[in-house]
C-alpha cells in the first residue's frame, strides 16, 4: 500500500458522503486544520489518537491508521501548475530577496524555520471583496559559527 | 543600462555608507519595507515621489531615477538555493495541496491574489528563541464562469 | 477515482456515441464552451447544476458528478508537445515583453488577470482561408503598494 | 554588436527623454504598436522604412539601423518569470486542451497560425475596473495529409 | 481508453501476425506511408475512410476505429534518447541557425510551415553503402505585419 | 578569443556592406551554402582553401582565419525557441517514432548519418505560395553486431 | 505488450533459475556479451536465430521471440542516478573535450561511430586490486563536405 | 562588486602568494576552516573581527571587507560536476531514505538541522590508504503541530 | 517483480507487525543499520546470509530473497522535496566547495570514495535539544596521473 | 583570473603558433596526452614540473603556472551539444545497464573507478575505414559493507 493510494481512498470516502473539511477537521480535531488536511492529503503525520479518530471516522483499517501516523516522503512537484499554489510560488520568486534582506538585518544570519512554524488561515471580510488571510510565526534559527565556542561577537566597525 | 547594474549600484553605495535597510526605508518611507527593499533590489517599481528620494539619498543619477519607477521584469532563480528563501519554497512545497483545500471550500473556486496583496513582518520575543511573525493578506479572487452571465450558483445536493 | 480516470470514461462516452463537444455543451449549457469543455477535460469545476446535467448526459454516478463540481488540480504538461497548444505558447515566448510593456503603459503596475477572465473563440469566414478568432477580456489588477495607504500617487517629472 | 545590446541602448534612450511607448509608435507608424514594441526588445523584425523612421528617432547609425530590419533570433525565457506574462502561460497551460478540442471539432486537423496572425491590445473601461481586452486573429492551417492528392473526405460514419 | 493503448494493440496484432509496414500501409492505402504509420503509433489523425480500413485489418471495435479519427495530443518525449531519431535532432541542432539564415534570405521573414508540409523517404543506393533520402516540402508562411495594411514593402537602402 | 566573437565580428562585417549570403557563399564557393554559412556562425569548420577566401572577404586575421578552420564546438540551444528553426524539432517530436518505424524495417538496425550526410534546399514555386523544398541525404549505418564475425544473418522466421 | 514487460519477465526467470549472465549468454552466444545482455534488458535487438535461442532458454512465446528481434526504442534515463553508471558518464563529462581535440587532430571533423562500434570487457588481474578493462573501437567517419566533390583538401598552411 | 568578484581577487592574491588554506585560517582563526573557507570563497559570512582580519591578510578595501561580513546569496549548481563534490551528492542521493527511516525513529517527525550544524573533517591514517573522517553534528529540530498546544503525546498503540 | 514492489511488500508487514527498524535490523543483524534499511528500501545489496534472515522475518518467497541479494538499480529522485534530506543535499550544495578545498589541500587530487565509505549515525544528548550526529570516513582517492608510471611528484615550487 | 580565461589564453597561443596537441604534448611529457590535453582545458590538474615546462612553452606567468597546478573544479555540459562528445554520452546511456550487469556478475557489488583510472586513444588502421580503439582500465571497487568487519560473505544459496 502506498500513501497515494491511502489519499485516495480517503478523498473517494470524503466524496461519497459530501464531508467538507471543516467537518472532518472537527471530527479528528487537536491540531491545525492546515496540519491534519496535509496529513490526510499525505503531506504530514498524525499523532496516534487522532490517527484513532481519523481512522474511526473513515472506517480504515489499523494498517491504514498506521500509515497515517507515519512520516511520509514530503513534497509536491515544483513549480506548481495550479494557480491557486502557483500564486504563492511567486510570493517566494518575487520577495525572496527582500525578505532575506530584512530578516538578516534584524535576526543575523539564519533562517525563519521551516519545521517550527504555525501558521494560521483566517477569511478577512472586506467590502471591496474578502481577503485570505495567513498568519504565520517560524522560529528563527542562527547560522551556528563552529568552531567559534568561545563566541566572537558580531562586531567591529561601525553602522550608519 | 540594465537594472542588475543599478542594484549593484544600490549596493555598492549602501555598503559603503555602512547603511542599513531600516535606515534606507526611513529615509525614502512611504511604503511597505519589504516593497521598499524590493524595488531597490530589482523586484519592484518606486512610485516617483519615492524613486526621487531614493535618488537623493544614493546620488543617482536622473535617468537611473526613472529606472527606479520603472516597472522591472520581475523574478529570481528557482528553486532558490538560499537556505532562507528556500524555507519558504518548502513550505509551499509540503503546505500547498492544504491551503489549496481550505481556502477552495471556504472562498469557492479562486485564489488569494499575489497583486492586490499585503505582507507584514515582525520579530516575536520568544524565550525559547525570538520567531520571525509574517501577516499577509491578499484579495480573494473567484474564478470568472463567463457565459454564466445569468449566475447559475453553486448548489444543488447537500453537504454533510 | 481520480480526476484522470473520470475524463477518460467521460472521453470514452463521447466517442461510443459519436457526440460532438457542441452537441454536448449544447446539453449542459449555462457556461462558456471553453469552460464546460475544460471541466470535462478535468481542468475546470462545473457548478452544480451544470455538474448534474453532465452526470445525467454521460450517465455517472452521483459520486462521479460531485467530483466534476470538484476543483481540480489544474495544469498540463510545459511546453506543450501538441503544435496546436504550442503556437499559442510561442505568442507569449515571442510577444510577451512587448505585451508587458504595452500593458504597463496604459494601465500602470500590475497584471491582466487570468482569474477574472473570459474568452471567446469564432471562426471568422476569410477568401484566404478561414481564421480562429479569440477574443479576450481580463480584468487589470493593479500591484498593491502596501503600507502606502496614504496613496502616494506616481508622478514627480515629466515624460514627452 | 549583439541585439540585446541595440535593445538596451534603445531603452536607454528612451529612458533619458522620458518617451512613452505610445508616442514612439506614433513616431514610427505604420504596423501595430505590439510588433513595432516587439522590434525594438529584439523579437521582430522592421521593415525598412519603419527601420529608417526608428533610427532617425533615436539617432542609431546605418548599421544600427540595418539591425533593426534583420530578423532576430527569437524567443524569451520559459517559464516566465514575471507575473504578467505567466498569467498568459498559465490561460494555455489550463486552457489549451479545451482550445484544442474546440478548434479541431470546428476546423478539422490543424493549427491556428502563430505567423500569419494579428492582434490588438484595448483598454475596456468597467465600473468595477477596467479590463484588458485582446483580440487575436489567426489563419487556420489543416494538415495537409499528403500522397493522398486525390483528397479522400473525412467522412464515412455519422455523428450525433 | 488511452490512445497509447490502442497503439500497443495495434503494435502486439502486426507482431502476432508478423505484418510489415510496408503491408499494413498497402491494405489501408491512401496518404503517405509516414503519416499512416504516424497515425497507427499515435501521433496523427486516420481520415474515415482509412480508419475503417484500419480497423477491418486489425479487427477493431467500432470505437478503436473512431479514434484512430481523432486528432491525438501529439507529440514524443524530447530530445530523443534513440539513436535513429536523435540523429534528426542533432541535424537541427547544428544546422538550425544555418537553414534560418538561408531561409529568411530567400524567402523573406517566415517560417517553413511543418503543418503544410510533404515528405517522402526513399533508399539511395550507393556502391559505399546505400542512404536514406528524404525529401521534404513545407509552404513558407511570411509573418504577417499587421496594422501594414497598406502594404508598407520591405525596402529602402541598397544591399551588396 | 571566442568563436562566438568571431562570429559577432563576421556579421557586424556583413551587415556594414549590406552582403547577403548568397553573395558570401559566392564569394568563398568551394562547399554547399548551408556548410559554409553554418562555418561563418560558428558550427562548421571551413578547410583552410576556403578560410583563406573567407579571411580575405571579411578582412579577418591570420588567426582569425584559423580559427575558421578548427572545429567548433558544435550545438545550440535545445529546445529551439525561434519559430523557424522550432518547426524543424516539431517534425522530429511528431514524426520520429514513424522515420524509425520504415528506417529499420527499410534497411535494418542502424541509423541515418547526420555526418555522411547531404542537403539541398531550394525555393519550390507554387501558385498557392512558395514552398520550401528541402533534400536529405545520409549514408544508412548498420548496427555493428560485434561478436558476431561469423556473420549470423537476420532470419529464421517468415514475415508476411 | 511492452518491451519493459518482457525485460521483467525475463529477468523473474533467470532469478527463478539462479542463472547468470554467463550461463545465459553461453546459451544464445553468437555475439558479443554485452549485446545479448543489452537485448535481453530492451536496448538492443537479437537476430532471429539468438531470439530463437532466447526464446527457447527463457520459455517466451512465439510473438515474444519476435519482439526480441525488433529494434527497440532505445536510451536509458540520464544523468544516471546509479553509481557504477554515473562513473562512465563522468568519464565523458570530465574527458570529453580532450577527447574531441585529440581525435579531430588524429582523423580530422569528424566523429567516432556510437553504431559501427564494439567493445570488450575483461577482468584485468592487479595486486592492488583488479581492474577493470574495457576496450573500445569505433569506425571513423569523417563529416561529409557536401557540395565538395571535387575535394578541396584541407590545407595551405603550415602547422608546427 | 560582486561577490564572485571578490573571491575571485582572494583567490589570485592566495595563488600569487603561494599560501596554503591551512596558513590562511591559521592566520584569520576563531571559526571551523570549513566556514573560514566558505566565507572566502562566497558562501559564509565572516564575524566583523573575523573579516578585520581577513582584509588584512589579504589588504582589501574596507567595502571588501564589509562584504565578507555580509550573508551572501548562498548556494553552487546542482548536481555537482565536480568528481569530489559529486561524490557527497552520491551519498544523499543513494543514503537519504535510509537515514531518513532511522533519524525519524529515533527522534520523531523532524529533521536534523543545516544550520544549527557543525562538522570536522579529519585525515584518517589507514594502512590500506587514508581515509577522509568526516564528523557532522545537526540540531534535531521536530516537526511542531501547531494547535496541538494542549499537547497529544504521539502513542495509542504498540510497537513489537 | 520490480525491487519497488518489494521495498512496499516489506513496508506492508513492517507496518502490519508494528516493527521498528532497530528491530529488524536486530533480527538481521551482520552488517550496518544504515545498509540494512537501505537495502530493504531498495537502494542496497543484502549478502546471502543476511537477505536469508530477511526472508525469514519478512516470510518472503525465495524468489524474494535471490532479488535482496541483487544489486539494485540505485538512486532516488534529485533534488530531494522531503525536508529531511533536503538539508543534507542543501549542506553539499553550501559547503560543497571548501570541502573539496580543503581535502584537495590535505589529500592531493583526488575524491573521497562514497564506495569503500562506512558511516555511523548516533543520537548526541543535548541539554538545548539533542543532536543527531553523523560519522563517515571514506577512503581517499588519489586521481591517477597515468602515462606518468615513472612517478613525476607533484613539487617544483615553494609554498607558504 | 579564471581558469576558462587561462584556457582562452593557452588556445589562442596554441593557435598563433599553429602548434599540434602532439607537439604541445611532447614538449609538456611526462603524462598521457588525455590528461595534459584535459589539464590545458581546464579539467585536469597539471603536477608542477609539468607545470612549469608547460609555462615555459606557452610563456605564462608564474601565477598562471601556478593555476596550471591547482585542480580544477571539473565538469562540462550536460548533455554534451557536441556530436563527437555525443556518440560517448549515447554509449553510456544504451549500453549503461548492460555494463553494470556484466561488471557485477563478475566482480560483485561495487563501481569502476573514474578516479584510478587510465586510458589508451589509438588509430586501428582498417581498409574499411580506420577506426577510433580506446583503451580505458579503471580500478575495481566493492561497495564496503561497514558493520560487516567480521566479513560475511556473499554466499549462501546456489547458482547455476
Amino acid at each position: 500500500m502506498k500513501r497515494e493510494q491511502l489519499t485516495e481512498k480517503i478523498l473517494d470516502i470524503k466524496r461519497e458522503n459530501g464531508w467538507t473539511w471543516k467537518y472532518i477537521c472537527s471530527e479528528i480535531g487537536g491540531m491545525s486544520e492546515v496540519l491534519v488536511v496535509g496529513a490526510l492529503l499525505g503531506q504530514m503525520k498524525l499523532v496516534k489518537p487522532l490517527a484513532k479518530k481519523a481512522a474511526e471516522l473513515f472506517g480504515l483499517s489499523e494498517v491504514e491508521e498506521r500509515m497515517l501516523n507515519e512520516v511520509p516522503m514530503r513534497g509536491t512537484p515544483m513549480p506548481p501548475t495550479d494557480p491557486l499554489i502557483y500564486r504563492f510560488f511567486e510570493l517566494v520568486m518575487v520577495n525572496g530577496p527582500a525578505w532575506k534582506a530584512l530578516i538578516e538585518e534584524e535576526f543575523g544570519d539564519g533562517i525563519m524555520s521551516a519545521i517550527d512554524f504555525n501558521m494560521d488561515m483566517v477569511r478577512e471580510p472586506n467590502p471591496k471583496g474578502d481577503r485570505v488571510q495567513i498568519t504565520m510565526s517560524g522560529k528563527f534559527l542562527p547560522y551556528k559559527y563552529y568552531g567559534n565556542e568561545q563566541g566572537i561577537p558580531d562586531y567591529g566597525f561601525k553602522e550608519a
